[in-house]
């Protein structure tokens, strides 16, 4: 959310001129993209989001990121497609910073999405799913289950000064976790972190999704939690069930959930709100002094896992009976 | 130079229903302009800048500076227009801001420039001058002569901290000025606050000037001072004579400078450093916590303060003989 790399013009020119891209008509820094550099780049032959990975994203990680957002591309997804230089290759240098050019995507990031949206947005992830099935790699997901006991040790000996009762809580519901956490359920490319500002609507259609920064092999019904999770949820820590539905019904109008997915919805997104809360923890209890960025609040994810811990059934959640 | 104000989505459509510009497509918080929060916006229509004024930069000021922006443009001067909406208004409201749609201008800006692009900014800089001889408002600058002492005043019980003897050096330097400092030289509307940032190129020629939020009634030549201490020293803080050369040949080949500008031009200097310096130092001195925008460093201006106290003729600043 901050332009933490400076990038100068007659770089920019040197960078731009090993791509068939034309020359730069306007660049200006944007605040999009959660922990990397992003530019809005104009030039003569159309629009782009040039980005600079900043030390937040393993360098070793990013070839996976660009091949599947080319593959997800090529399958017809609207996801930012990375520009080839004249080499054929789509991760380069500037300033520094490892930095790749994808094509610019039209659309706005919904803050309070209607259930519609969510319906749009159900879709698209599932169409996401089913893009990603041929994609022939994988990425461990460094942020589920086996993830979260050492985010936990970060941040335990002070949990309690961001909510009394904290650390106990969490420690306990981390046990639950491990003792009913599913396994074997259908898999794949997930997102892995598709909140509001990471899905671009144009109207009520969705045109775009962003940031696979995230993106791992995991059950696909645990990005469908994430999704429960970020999009309906009310403000006042409230879940709407309408949102649930809609969402839960576009998902299933691309992509069917199998028994066991269904089954296991509920523990899914007591796992997920479990990996924001802990993220968001380390991150509250961790902000570097002069910080561009605010922390996101971890309680409100503590809020939402224990709303969860009372979900019995994926009805609760929004699935048609 | 930050995205202060966040704009949702409903709140920007419900404003731009009042415009006659189509529907947005996307839109994006930019780092640009120094004190006010700037959008870069694409609708059905074309590309915008959408500004939404914070509270450095006073409301009774805007209708001014929309009215001066609308008169060079319509000069024919590459600066942005702001747009009017459907009741002929240039000047709305949005997310508790006043705010305004400006077309948006290709180009970069440099950050090293060359001889060249001083030569360019000279002659880009006498066309402003032209094109607003003949707009019918005045605003005095506040940030002249008469502004210094109480800038100074703010700041000198703290200046020796940023560098030994700073207080005493500026208390004596205010004097100097005060005994040597012009009047009655051509005035008109000024920029005030011409550096690289403010000015785009596209290759070599000069497609825009932009941010006028300093724009007032002044002396012309002041403006070109301003000029050469923005663009004509180098990073070790030597002056480039060859940059002044250009960027007063760029000058004159669009306005010829009076005698008595030229006699001026070395004490322009001087003051044109003395209010950077001064307003930086007051920065400096009182960062708030938490602060996004990192301070200028007043000291850079400081020393170029003392190489103009040892100019005796405009000749040592490039002017041709």
């Amino acid at each position: 959310m901050a332009v933490y790399t400076d990038v100068q013009d007659e770089e920019l020119a040197a960078f731009l001129a090993t791509y068939d891209i034309g020359t730069v008509l306007s660049y200006k820094g944007i605040a999009e993209g959660v922990e990397n550099t992003n530019y809005f780049l104009h030039t003569t032959a159309g629009s782009y989001i040039l980005t600079l990975y900043e030390k937040r994203v393993r360098e070793e990680d990013l070839p996976f990121f660009i091949d599947l957002m080319q593959h997800l591309a090529g399958k017809g997804l609207n996801c930012p497609l990375p520009v080839s230089n004249r080499k054929g290759e789509a991760l380069g240098r500037l300033a520094g910073r490892p930095a790749a050019i994808c094509t610019f995507l039209e659309g706005i990031a919904v803050r309070r999405p209607t259930a519609q949206h969510c319906g749009a947005l159900g879709a698209a992830l599932a169409r996401l799913h089913l893009a990603g099935r041929d994609f022939g790699r994988t990425r461990r997901n460094a942020l589920s289950i086996d993830g979260w006991p050492p985010l936990f040790a970060q941040a335990r000996a002070e949990a309690d000064t961001v909510s009394p009762g904290l650390a106990e809580r969490t420690r306990r519901e981390l046990e639950a976790l491990r003792a009913e956490w599913p396994s074997g359920l259908p898999s794949g490319i997930i997102h892995a972190d598709l909140f509001t500002d990471n899905v671009f609507f144009i109207g009520a259609e969705v045109s775009g999704l962003i940031d696979f920064y995230f993106a791992c092999t995991d059950a696909f019904a645990y990005d469908v939690a994430i999704c429960l999770n970020a999009w309906c949820f009310e403000a006042d820590g409230s879940f709407n069930l309408t949102k649930g539905r809609a969402l839960l019904a576009g998902y299933l109008s691309v992509r069917p959930l199998a028994p066991e997915e269904v089954e296991a919805l509920p523990i899914l997104c007591r796992g997920s709100a479990m990996r924001f809360m802990l993220t968001r923890l380390v991150d509250w209890l961790n902000v570097p002094p002069g910080a561009l960025v605010k922390p996101k609040d971890p309680l409100e994810y503590d809020r939402k896992l224990n709303f969860h811990r009372h979900v019995r059934h994926a009805r609760e959640l929004g699935l048609a009976a």
